[in-house]
C-alpha cells in the first residue's frame, strides 16, 4: 500500500507526461487492497431518524447563529465528531445516509481514519498552520507534494496551478485564456505603454473587450467574474453588475430515455453546435471568444450531460477559432462518475487548454499547457495561491481511491444505483423520470418542482439527504465509499418515499 | 489565562453591542500575562546568511518545480519545520529576521506553540478534517466559535460573513453593497419577472449599471471582480476585461514630514474629497455608485496614508449619496497598526457598513450591519462558505494577542522603529525619505526605485526579508511579536546596507 509522502527530500526525476497513461487504465486502478466487505469501519448499519430536521438542538444552535449570521440556506447542524463514513449524524443525533455530502465536497466519507491521522505528523502539522504565500515562499516539501498530486492525477496536461476554490479557479482559468489569446496576437511583443496606461484605469486597449463563452444553465461560481459565466438560478445574478457582452451558448438538453431519442437528441446537438459558431463569428467584431468555459455534466443547472460527440466538436470548434477550452470539473471531478475526470468519457482527441477543480479535490485549482504559461511573471498571482493543508488532504485522498479501488466501486455501485432507479421509474411513471448518470453521478427529475421539493423532504424524514438541482432535478452525490449495500438502503427508502408521495398527489 | 473554545456546547447569551466596548479600549488589552522578556521561546539571537539566497538547495527546488508550475516570483523554499518566531529559515539553512511575514500574513510569528497544539484536540482535527459546507450543514461548534471570534475582534459591526480568502471577502462586500443598495430602491417590493429573466442572461435590469467607487493606487484583490478596484501595478490587470464604467478616484498623497506639509496636505484632501462628490453625481445618470472602498492605508500601492478627517468626510458623503461604505483591512486588520483595526485611528462618528478581512485572520470574511441582511436566503452564497480550521487558527490568534498584549508591543515596537527610521533619513537623505506608518505598519521610501531595489536586496544578504511596495517604497509587515530587540537588529543592519547602498552610489 502506497504511503503518504511526508518529506520529499531527494531530488525527483522530472515528469515525462509522454509516458503517463491515461488515468482510466491504471494510475489511479492498481490497488491491490480493495475488497468486497464494508470500506467504512464502524458504520451504522442504516439511518435512524429520532426527531424532526432540524431537530430542537438544531433550531436552538440556528436560533443563536442567527443573531450575526444569515441562516436561510442552513438544513441543520451536524456532529462532525460522530459522523461517519456514508453517514452524517445532525445536531439531535439523527443519522442520515448522505447521498449530497455538503455539495458533494466530501469524497471519502466523514472522518476517514487516514485523513484524521495526517496531522499527527510533525512535517503536515506545520505545513498546515505555518500557510505560506506559496507564490513566493513555498515550504521545502512543495514542489514534491504538487509533483505527486500531478502524476497521481492530472488530465494529461503538464502544469499544475492550485487556487482556493472552484470560483477562484475559474476565475483564473478565465483569466490565462484572456493572457494565452493576448500573447499569441503580440507575436512576442511586449504590452505597449498605451495598454500599461489605460489598464489602469480599466480601459482599452489595456482592459480589451474580449470574452468568454458560456452555457445556459452553467454554473461556474459566483465572484463577479464567475457569475458571468453561470446562469442557472436567477437569485444568484440578481442586482449585480455583469459582463453583458459575453456570449451564452445552449447547452443541449437531451429526452430520455436516451436509447429510444437518438435521432432527436442528435438534431440538438447539431443546433446547439451551429449556435455556438455563429457566436463566435458574431463576437469576433466586438469581443472575440478567448475561451470557452463548459461543465462536463452541467449539475447546479440540474445533471444536464451532453454526448461525447459534441464535446469532441465543441473542441475542434474551439481550436479553428483560437480559442482556449476551459472543462469545469469542479463538481464532476475526483471520481464521482467512475473515472478521476468525467471529460476522459470523451475520448477528446486531444487534453482540453484548461482542466478546473475543487469540492472533493478539498484545494482548488487547475491544470493548463504549456502554451498557457505566461510570459511575465505575476500575471496569475494571489496572498495564498492555495493551501498547503489542502494539497495534503489530497494526497492522501489521491491514494485511497488508488489503495482502496474506489474508481471501480464507484461503477460498481452506479450501475447498481442506476438500474434500480430506472426500475423505479417504471413503476412510477407519474412521478420520476429521466433517470441518468455515469458512476453515482447520478439524477432523476420529478414530474413537477413540487413532486421534487416533496420527494427531498420525505427522503429526509425517512433518513436519506438528498440534493435538488436545476428545477425538478434529484441530483445524488454519495461519497466514493457509496457500496451497493447503501445503493440497496437508498432505493428501499425512495421506493417508500415515491409510494407516500405517490397517494397524497392521488389524493390532490 | 483564557483557553481555546473547544466545543460550546451550553446555550450562549445573545450579543448586546451596545455593551462591547470600542476594541482599543478593552476586548483586546486585557491580558494579564504580557512580560517583558522574549516572547519566542527558542528564537535565533539574530539572523545569520551562509549561502548566497536563494541557495544551492532552493535553486534546486525551484528548478524541480518550474516542470509544472510558474516560479517567476518565488524568493527561495522555506523549511517551515525550523522557521521560528520573527525569523523564516529557508532551505539552506540561512536564517533571516522576517519583516514581511509571507505578505503580512504569519500573526504570530512562525510555530507558534498554541498553533501547533490546537488540532491535538479530537473536535478541532475532525472540524478541519470534515470540513463542511457551512452555509447549508456547519458542524455543532460553528456558532459558538463564530461567536467569540465576533464578541473579540467586531469593528462594533453585529453580523459576520466568512469567506475563503481576501479578494472574495471583497467580492461578497461588494455584492451586498449591490444588494443593499436595489433592497432600498425597491422600498421592500419583490424582484420582477423582467428582472429574473433579464439577470440570467448578464442583462439590465437584472443585471444592472450600478458601480463601486474606488481609489487610483488601491488594491483589492485579483479576481475579475475586484481586479475594476485595484489600480496598483498594470502586470496585475493587463489583457482582462474590466467595468470600464466604475468610478476611480483619487487617493491623498502626502508630503512627509507630515507636521511640515500641514496645509498642503490638507489641501490634497479637500481635493480629493471634491473630486469624490462630482463622482457621485457624474454617476448617477449611468452608473450610481452603490458602495466606495477604500483602504484605511494604501499596502500594495505604496502604503499611502489619508488623514482621520479625511475618513470622517468621505464617510459623510457616503451617507449623503446612500453609497454603503466598505473598508479594506485585508491587510490592516489584525493587530499591526497597534489597534486591531487601523481604522479605529479614524474616529469615525460610526462604523463603516463593512469591514473585509482576511490574511493575518487566515479566514477572510467581512462584518457587516444589519441593514446590509438580504430579504432571500442564498443571495450570499458558495460552496464553502469559509473553512472551520482556520476559524480554529483565529480564535486561537485573538487569545494571544489578549494574553500576551500584543497590541501594547505593537504600539512600542512601533514607536522605537519610526523614531530609528526617522535618524536613519536623516543621516541619509539621500537615499531614503518619507518614514511613515501606525504601529509596526511602517514604511518609507527609496529615492528612487532602483534604489529601494538595492535596498532590499542587500538587506536580504545582511539576513532580513524586507518587502517592497509601490513604486519605490519599503513596507514593513512584521509579525506582532515583533519586539524591541528586534527592532535594534533591523536598524542596524539597515545602517550598514544604507551606508553600502550610499557607497555605491557615489562611486556611480
Amino acid at each position: 500500500m502506497a504511503t503518504i509522502p511526508q518529506f520529499i527530500s531527494q531530488k525527483l526525476p522530472s515528469i515525462d507526461f509522454n509516458n503517463i497513461p491515461l488515468l482510466k487504465d491504471s494510475r489511479l486502478r492498481s490497488g491491490q487492497c480493495s475488497s468486497n466487505k464494508s470500506l467504512v469501519p464502524g458504520e451504522p448499519e442504516g439511518p435512524c431518524v429520532k426527531t424532526e430536521i432540524p431537530g430542537p438542538r438544531s433550531k436552538e444552535l440556528i436560533k443563536q447563529l442567527e443573531h450575526f449570521q444569515m441562516v436561510g440556506t442552513i438544513q441543520y447542524l451536524v456532529n462532525y465528531e460522530k459522523s461517519i463514513g456514508n453517514y452524517i449524524i445532525d445536531a439531535d443525533d439523527n443519522i442520515l445516509l448522505d447521498t449530497y455530502t455538503n455539495i458533494s465536497t466530501i469524497p471519502v466519507g466523514y472522518n476517514h481514519p487516514k485523513l484524521l491521522d495526517l496531522f499527527k505528523d510533525e512535517c503536515n502539522l506545520k505545513s498546515m498552520v505555518n500557510r505560506p504565500a506559496l507564490g513566493v515562499y513555498p515550504g521545502l516539501d512543495w514542489p514534491g507534494r504538487l509533483e505527486n498530486v500531478l502524476k497521481g492525477i492530472s488530465p494529461n496536461l503538464p502544469n499544475i496551478q492550485t487556487m482556493m476554490c472552484g470560483a477562484c479557479s475559474n476565475e483564473n482559468a478565465c483569466k490565462s485564456a484572456f493572457i494565452g489569446y493576448k500573447m499569441r496576437e503580440r507575436c512576442g511583443q511586449d504590452f505597449t505603454e498605451e495598454e500599461k496606461k489605460s489598464c489602469i484605469n480599466n480601459q482599452p486597449p489595456g482592459s480589451p473587450y474580449l470574452s468568454i463563452l458560456s452555457f445556459a444553465g452553467g454554473f461556474h461560481g459566483r465572484s463577479l467574474g464567475t457569475l458571468a459565466l453561470t446562469h442557472s438560478k436567477p437569485i444568484q445574478k440578481l442586482d449585480f453588475p455583469s459582463f453583458g457582452y459575453w456570449p451564452i451558448a445552449t447547452y443541449p438538453k437531451y429526452k430520455y430515455p436516451l436509447e429510444e431519442n437518438c435521432r432527436e437528441n442528435e438534431e440538438t446537438d447539431k443546433k446547439c453546435l451551429q449556435q455556438i459558431e455563429e457566436l463566435f463569428e458574431k463576437q469576433k467584431s466586438c469581443a472575440p471568444i478567448a475561451g470557452v468555459i463548459i461543465e462536463p455534466i452541467q449539475s447546479e443547472g440540474g445533471d444536464n450531460h451532453a454526448s461525447s460527440q459534441f464535446f469532441q466538436k465543441l473542441q475542434s470548434i474551439c481550436k479553428k477559432n483560437s480559442a482556449y477550452l476551459i472543462i469545469d470539473e469542479v463538481q464532476t471531478g475526483g471520481g464521482p462518475t467512475g473515472r478521476f475526470w468525467c471529460h476522459e468519457y470523451f475520448d477528446l482527441p486531444c487534453p482540453p487548454d484548461m482542466v478546473t477543480f475543487s469540492k472533493k479535490l478539498q484545494t482548488g485549482g487547475y491544470f493548463y499547457t504549456d502554451e498557457l504559461k505566461p510570459k511575465h511573471p505575476s500575471r496569475i498571482f494571489n496572498t495564498w495561491m492555495g493551501d498547503p493543508g489542502k494539497i495534503i488532504l489530497l494526497e492522501a485522498i489521491i491514494d485511497i481511491i488508488r489503495c482502496q479501488n474506489l474508481l471501480d466501486q464507484v461503477e460498481k455501485s452506479g450501475e447498481k444505483l442506476i438500474c434500480g432507479l430506472k426500475n423505479l421509474e417504471k413503476e412510477f411513471p407519474d412521478i420520476i423520470h429521466s433517470v441518468r448518470g455515469k458512476g453515482t453521478f447520478v439524477a432523476y427529475d420529478g414530474n413537477s418542482p413540487k413532486t421534487r421539493d416533496a420527494i427531498i423532504k420525505e427522503l429526509k424524514k425517512n433518513g436519506v439527504q438528498a440534493g435538488g438541482c436545476g428545477d425538478k432535478s434529484i441530483r445524488l452525490r454519495p461519497a466514493l465509499v457509496f457500496q451497493e449495500h447503501h445503493v440497496d438502503i437508498y432505493l428501499d427508502i425512495l421506493r417508500k418515499v415515491l409510494k407516500k408521495v405517490g397517494g397524497s398527489k392521488q389524493k390532490c
